[in-house]
C-alpha cells in the first residue's frame, strides 16, 4: 500500500492564521543563549548560579516523604489545597482576606496570563495595556486575536475585557507605579467594570525605595469576607526560587478563579502535583524567604555594575532611569531615527544581544529603545557586554552616516 | 477614594463565548472523587497505590545531582535535549528513524492535544474524530471553535485539519484498531493531506492479544532520514509512572514540531525542567519499564474483577466487549431509550459514579452507553461498585415504569 507513505511534498493543511502573525523573537532570543562567546543581555532569566539547588533537592525529598502519592497523581484543576492555602496566607493582610477559593495554581505565571486571555477574549475584544508591554503576554494572547488600546493615563477607559499592568518593575521598562497611579487605575477599573490584571513576577526583587501595596490589597477593605474585587493578581516562584518548577498562581474573585480553572482544565488538567509539592515544602520551610536576601544583594550589585558601565560607555547615546528593582534597564536613544531592530545585527556581530523595543509594542512599531537584562550575568560580564554594545552602536552610526 | 472598591454587584465583563458551551463534567467527576463512601468508576485515573514512589524520589535526587541548575532554569521550549533524544530513541526502530527534531516535550499529553488544536484550528475548521471520542480532547479544542465530522470508516475524507484517533484501547470504548484499519487510515490521511493524530496514552497497558505497530511506524519506510510523515504520535509517562509529573510528548514531522513549539511558547514557556529531569532519570534507569509488568498484572486482575462482576450483575441490562488493555469498559444498554445522563443521579444515590456516554459525543447527544474505569480501585471495590450500579439501573427502570 505505497500511498500510505506520505512524501514530505504532499499538500499539508495550513496552520492557524495567528501563526503567521506576531514574531518568534522570544524563541530566537532563547536560542541566542547558546552562541559561544555571546553575552546575552537579551534574556529575562534569573541567575542560574544563584538557584537554591540544595533547598529544592531537600524539598523534593520532603514532598514525597510527607505527601506520597498525593504529589504523584492528578490533582484538582485548581491546585493542591495546601498550596492554595499557603499562597492565600502569604498574601493576606489585615486589610485583605483570602481563602483557597481565591487562588488558582498555574504552570508558571505565564500560564495564568494565557488563561486570562483564554477565559475572556473573543476575537476582536479589547485589552488595555501599557505601551510597551510584556512580550510574553502579547505572545500568549495572540491566538485569541484581541485588539489593543494603550491604557489611558487620564480619563475614562474604553469598553474592554481587562487591563494588564506590571506595577512593580515593569518588563521591559523597569518602572514602578506610584500609589496615586495605582489608586487611579483601581478607580477606573471599578467605574468601567473592567478586570485589572496585576502581574507581579518581580515584586520581591526590590533593591531600593519603599515597598508599595499591591492593587489587590488596595481594592478591598478590612472586615470583608474572601476577596471579590476586580483585581487579578499574578505571582510566581520563578524569580525567587527557580523557573524550572513552573509554579505560579492567580489570585482573584472566586468567579474569576472558577473561569480560569475551566480554561486550565483543557490546557494541562493540572499543574504538576510533584512540583506543587516541592513548592509547598519550600514555602512551608520559608526557603524562598531565606533565599531572597542573597538574591536581592547579588542582583543589586549587578544592576549597579550595568548602570555604571552604561554611564561610562553609553551616556552620550542613550538615556535611562535606574530601576529600583526587577531585572531590566530600558534605554532610549538620544538621537532621533535610531531603529533598534536594525541595531541588533551590529550588536550580535560584536558579541552582545539585547531586545529591541519593537517587540514590546502591541503594534510592532519600530522603536528607538532597547531592553537590557542585568540578572543573568555576573558584574564583569555585564561590563564587557556594555562595552560591546557601545562599539556596536558607534559602528551602526558610522555605517549609517557612510550610507547617507 | 471609595469608588476604587468595586462591589461584587458591579457589572463585570462577559467571559469568552466558548465558556458557555460544552460541559464541565470532567471537573464534576474530579470532585466526585472526594465524596465519602462513593465508589468512583467515573475516573480515568491510574491506581495511586501502584505509583513507584521510591523510584520517583530517587530520580528527583539524581536529576538535581546530575543536572544541577539545568533542571531548575527555563529550558528550551521544545524540551531538554537529552529527554527528546531519549523519547526519540525509545520509539525508533529499524523502520522508523527519529531524532530530537521530531520530539516536543509537553506538560502531560493533554497539552499536546491542546497545542495541536491551537496550532491548526481557526474557528469553523473541521476535525475528524471517532464517535465517541476522548472528552479531554473535546474540552481542549472547544476554545478554538472547531466543527466535527465522524471519521469515515470507508470512503474519502472531507477536507479537514486533522483526524484524531486513540488506536490502542480507546477512551471511552477500549477498542483497538486492527492493522488493516490502521493501513486504511494512513492511506486516507496521505491521499487527503490531513494530519493523523495518534494519541497513545494506554499503549503499554495491554493485558492480552498481540502488540500492534503504531501508525507512526507504519507511515514511514526503512532508510529514510528523520521522520517527515503526516502522523503526530502522542505519548506520556502519566499511565506507566505517575500523572503528577505532567510529562508527555508529541512526535512528528519537524515542521509540525516547530508549529507546536510556537504554540507552546505562549502557553507555559516550557514544561517544568525539574519534572523533565526526573522523567529523564526514570527513563535512563529504565524505571518505567521495570515498573510496567507489575502495573499490567494489577490492572489485568482489576479488569477481570470488574468484567466478572458485570457478567453476574449487569449482563441482562448491558452489553460490552472485554477490552484487551487500557482503563475502561464501555457498556451499552440492551433496552432502548435508556438515557445514561438520567441514570447518573440514581447511581450517585447508590454510591457509585460512571461517565454517561453523551459527554464523549462531539454533539453532546444523549446516549444509551456509559464508561466504567477499572484501574483506580482494587478488585473488591470494583465488585461492590458493579453491585451498586446494578441496583441503580433497576431502581431507575422501576422509577421510569412507575412514571409511565
Amino acid at each position: 500500500m505505497p500511498n500510505s507513505r506520505a512524501p514530505a511534498s504532499v499538500r499539508r493543511p495550513e496552520f492557524a492564521a495567528w501563526t503567521k502573525q506576531g514574531n518568534d523573537i522570544t524563541q530566537q532570543f532563547l536560542s541566542f543563549g547558546g552562541r559561544p562567546g555571546l553575552i546575552a543581555l537579551s534574556g529575562g532569566l534569573p541567575a542560574p548560579d544563584l538557584y537554591p539547588v540544595a533547598d529544592v533537592q531537600e524539598a523534593a525529598r520532603l514532598a514525597v516523604e510527607r505527601h506520597g502519592s498525593a504529589v504523584l497523581g492528578y490533582g484538582a484543576v485548581e491546585g493542591l489545597l495546601e498550596l492554595r492555602e499557603a499562597v492565600a496566607s502569604r498574601l493576606s493582610s489585615e486589610r485583605l482576606s483570602l481563602g483557597p477559593e481565591n487562588v488558582l495554581i498555574t504552570t508558571g505565571s505565564l500560564q495564568a496570563v494565557e488563561l486570562i486571555g483564554k477565559a475572556l477574549i473573543d476575537p476582536g475584544d479589547l485589552i488595555l495595556a501599557e505601551y510597551p508591554t510584556y512580550l510574553g503576554a502579547l505572545d500568549a494572547w495572540l491566538p485569541r486575536q484581541p485588539r489593543y488600546h494603550e491604557l489611558p493615563r487620564e480619563g475614562a477607559w474604553p469598553e474592554a475585557k481587562f487591563a494588564y499592568v506590571v506595577a512593580n518593575f515593569s518588563n521591559p521598562t523597569g518602572a514602578v507605579l506610584t500609589e496615586a497611579a495605582r489608586e487611579a487605575l483601581l478607580a477606573r477599573s471599578a467605574e468601567s467594570g473592567v478586570w485589572l490584571v496585576e502581574d507581579n513576577p518581580y515584586g520581591e526583587l526590590r533593591y531600593e525605595g519603599l515597598v508599595q501595596r499591591s492593587m489587590l490589597e488596595m481594592s478591598t477593605e478590612p472586615g470583608l469576607p474572601a476577596y471579590d474585587g476586580l483585581v487579578v493578581h499574578l505571582g510566581t516562584l520563578s524569580k525567587t526560587i527557580a523557573p524550572g518548577l513552573r509554579v505560579g498562581w492567580a489570585v482573584g474573585a472566586p468567579s474569576m478563579i472558577r473561569a480560569l480553572a475551566r480554561a486550565k482544565q483543557g490546557s494541562d488538567l493540572s499543574t504538576s502535583t510533584f512540583c506543587q509539592g516541592v513548592a509547598l515544602e519550600l514555602m512551608r520551610t520559608d526557603a524562598d524567604r531565606r533565599h531572597a536576601p542573597a538574591l536581592v544583594k547579588a542582583y543589586h550589585e549587578r544592576r549597579d555594575a550595568l548602570c555604571e558601565a552604561a554611564r561610562e560607555h553609553l551616556a552620550d547615546l542613550f538615556e535611562w532611569t535606574v530601576p529600583e528593582g526587577g531585572m531590566f534597564v530600558w534605554m532610549t536613544a538620544r538621537q532621533q531615527g535610531i531603529d533598534t531592530n536594525a541595531l541588533l545585527a551590529f550588536a550580535l556581530k560584536e558579541g552582545v544581544s539585547f531586545v529591541p523595543g519593537s517587540v514590546f509594542d502591541p503594534g510592532g512599531k519600530v522603536s528607538p529603545s532597547l531592553r537590557l537584562n542585568f540578572t543573568a550575568n555576573p558584574p564583569e560580564v555585564l561590563q564587557e557586554g556594555v562595552r560591546r554594545l557601545s562599539r556596536a552602536v558607534r559602528g551602526f552610526l558610522s555605517h549609517r552616516a557612510a550610507a547617507e
